[in-house]
């Protein structure tokens, strides 16, 4: 909680909030705060001094203009699933929930586009597209709660990422709400641009710190026809590994290709009440893999030969899911898993990326650390991108921030990510709880660019302020 | 010519220069000025004060550092294909020409990435790649003689941008000298990454105005196994545009979509020796439609589809190329159009770029433009993306710079490119040419963003200034 004399700017203002946005949409009382004061990361909670629950951009824009004046602090808050804490309002101030922008714009089906509010949850702009034969393929875990915005500010991925990219690949221009009031378009709404510097990029994963995307504006795709999923049990974890970027090196494109550590499954299986298939008693892991195509003989084809290949790499007994009802529930035991072994007190995830074939050469480094710093660790992740979660329990610690020895065997495991040629935030951003580590990654030069762009944006540096870096 | 008063600080340095890459690589000689003088772009030629070859990114953060402190103009230089006068030395001073840095570094098969030097021609990265069975699909008409650091400087695109997407898409990682003679990578050799702002996608498609390339890691997929060809004629150039649209909205994704309007064909196959096939008296303008794939039986079904489909848009009697010989005389057409139509006195070309559902009213707009502000136009270009090539000839012309009346008549078509929600450059960048028609896209909010990320970047305004924006 913030002191009284820290307040006094915010609470002032507080009368022409209630102005720009309407009374009912400006929360002091202390339920609601609390309820701003968290998300998905870790278990940390600040608590803001007001919460603002705008409509418009020109809403925000009047709402930025007062802040910009009078530097109060503003934490701009998608669906509250992030999970580094980009959406915690540390310094106090104004939380400002995009909750409200949440309209569909325009599915433009001439140009294969859709426009749409920062506010909409991912899922129901999936489903709101697919209706129309159309694909917005990025599906981070949180798909049926986070918001399409909040994904834009940590450049999301998910499992289909593999095949058809991240968020930053689909965004093609961006509304946004600037610090000081100023309201721009990014770009224009075409597949291809070279005109002036890429804002619309610099914007995807700026993790609100350099404006407001008040309207988005998406690519599609067709929407493929058929698909088809199997999962290969390992005895070896690093085979695994070693499996995955065989897929690829043998010409394969599958559409999803997961990692899931055996410990990670069997703790989702017993939350959502699944019966856990092709466990052996020496599983060690499974790769759960995906294809996609218009062509289902094809596809059967292709299945088959990833099959055959798994083999090579001591994979044991396939399940192919054989119906929407087998897949669905094999896609709820991986989309699940972090929420299941959060309950299990592995509270502190990791989001490391590597170089794809380095995938074994991280997974034997995390076990070899966690016998060194004593934790535990469950790993899943998206392994045809080298993009490995890891879950790090540790008796008594519940954030990372507060345990000394925690810091150090995190900053180990990142050391070793660079060393493999990757870094330390593949899709869940930086935020408050890496930004300890960014002088892993980079140097002054770096961080003096970072600085100096931030200001560009942001010359009173009041929008979500202290997140990514000093 | 810049004057003696100008060239003094730039020549007091010649000595220092020799030292830094050795005497042989500083020209100063007229000869060699001249041939640094100009590029592709219209007839337009400045000279530089002094021509420098340097071999390695040391070399060139020395000669950075001395250029910053005494503020001395510094353009780099690619291949020297550019269309929009990014690589002119408008202000004088050093040319730093990038071709002596033509290494392919390594080709990563186990991570499918290749780490290359940015004065590699581009068609030499892709056949050595090839050779390993991968694919870099980016490929600009100029792929024989442009660099892949140009590529870069420009977010080149290319026939396959319309499947694979654009130069941005590929770069994960680049090592990058500044103008204060820092070197830096932006990112890592990852797939996916969300840690910090993203510097990799600011510098594709600056023009050389943030920093100087010096290493590029690029993303690479396995190269398809078979490819098809089709050329369908029109007769109507709108129905032509209608017909690209319509290919997407059946849920077919072409490797490539291009579009040559009739004039366009008959003068490059005049220029290349070529008989022009499935051409009728009342052709206006071809399709040029391409699939890829792994399964030939599943492309040859997808281009019958797509062949019936033109059908309905009026299309004519297709012509399929047999072979790989009569593929490559196809793609010799497509290819040398720019060249073949400016040696005809189109010497300016506009890059226009629109939502693709849009290409038959920026088609119509073109011809009434043309009979508005008397020029003659040719059209060709990426019609899957919406990137409509314009070549404009008006007798006495040759530079859009000297003729009032084609500036206005440029100025009124990129009006209506953004009241279409397009932009007006999609592959060529911005350069000097286009600088004047900035205001279209954006507003003072921007600019100063744009000014303020050059500065953060380049303090004493020195590299490549005067370029996009002023």
């Amino acid at each position: 909680m913030t002191t009284a004399t820290q307040t006094l700017p915010v609470l002032e203002q507080l009368e022409t909030f209630r102005q720009i946005v309407g009374a009912q949409y400006v929360f002091v009382d202390e339920e609601v705060l609390y309820n701003y004061s968290h998300d998905e990361t870790e278990h940390l909670s600040f608590l803001p001094d007001v919460v603002i629950k705008p409509r418009t951009p020109e809403e925000i824009s009047a709402i930025m203009k007062i802040c910009n004046r009078y530097g109060i602090p503003v934490t701009p808050r998608g669906g509250g699933t992030g999970l580094s804490g980009g959406a915690l309002p540390h310094l106090g101030g104004v939380l400002l929930s995009m909750e409200r922008l949440n309209t569909i714009l325009e599915i433009d089906e001439r140009n294969l586009q859709v426009t749409t509010e920062p506010g909409v949850i991912t899922e129901v702009l999936q489903d709101a597209v697919k209706e129309k034969g159309l694909f917005y393929p990025p599906d981070p875990s949180s798909k049926g709660s986070c918001f399409i915005g909040g994904n834009i500010a940590e450049n999301s991925g998910g499992p289909k990422a593999v095949k058809y990219g991240v968020v930053k690949d689909y965004v093609i221009n961006l509304e946004v709400v600037l610090p000081t009031g100023e309201i721009i378009w990014t770009g224009a709404n075409v597949l291809k641009n070279s005109t002036g510097y890429n804002l619309t990029q610099l914007m995807v994963g700026s993790e609100g710190t350099l404006g407001i995307v008040t309207k988005i504006v998406l690519k599609l795709i067709p929407l493929p026809k058929y698909d088809l999923l199997m999962l290969v049990p390992f005895q070896n974890l690093e085979k695994a590994g070693e499996a995955v970027s065989a897929i690829f090196r043998a010409g394969f494109t599958p559409s999803a290709l997961e990692l899931v550590e055996i410990d990670a499954l069997k703790i989702t299986a017993a939350m959502v009440g699944a019966s856990v298939v092709a466990v052996t008693e020496d599983t060690a892991a499974h790769l759960i893999i995906e294809v996609d195509g218009n062509n289902v003989d094809v596809l059967m084809q292709e299945m088959e030969a990833i099959a055959e290949l798994m083999v090579q790499y001591e994979g044991g007994e396939v399940y192919f899911a054989d119906d929407a009802q087998q897949k669905a529930e094999l896609w709820k035991l991986r989309r699940r898993a972090a929420e299941a072994v959060k309950l299990e007190g592995y509270t502190i995830e990791e989001d490391t990326v590597v170089p794809r074939a380095e995938l074994p050469a991280l997974i034997h480094g995390v076990k070899e650390l966690g016998k060194q710093y004593h934790f535990h660790s469950v790993c899943y992740g998206h392994a045809g991108d080298g993009n490995l979660h890891i879950r790090i329990k540790k008796p008594g610690t519940q954030n990372s921030q507060e345990d000394p020895e925690i810091q150090t065997a995190i900053r180990a495991l990142f050391e070793l990510v660079r060393e493999l040629g990757g870094t330390i935030s593949g899709e869940h951003g930086i935020g408050l709880v890496q930004k300890g580590f960014m002088d892993i990654m980079f140097r002054e030069a770096q961080f003096r660019l970072f600085r100096e762009i931030k200001k560009a944006f942001d010359p009173n540096n009041i929008l979500n302020a202290g997140k990514i870096f000093n």
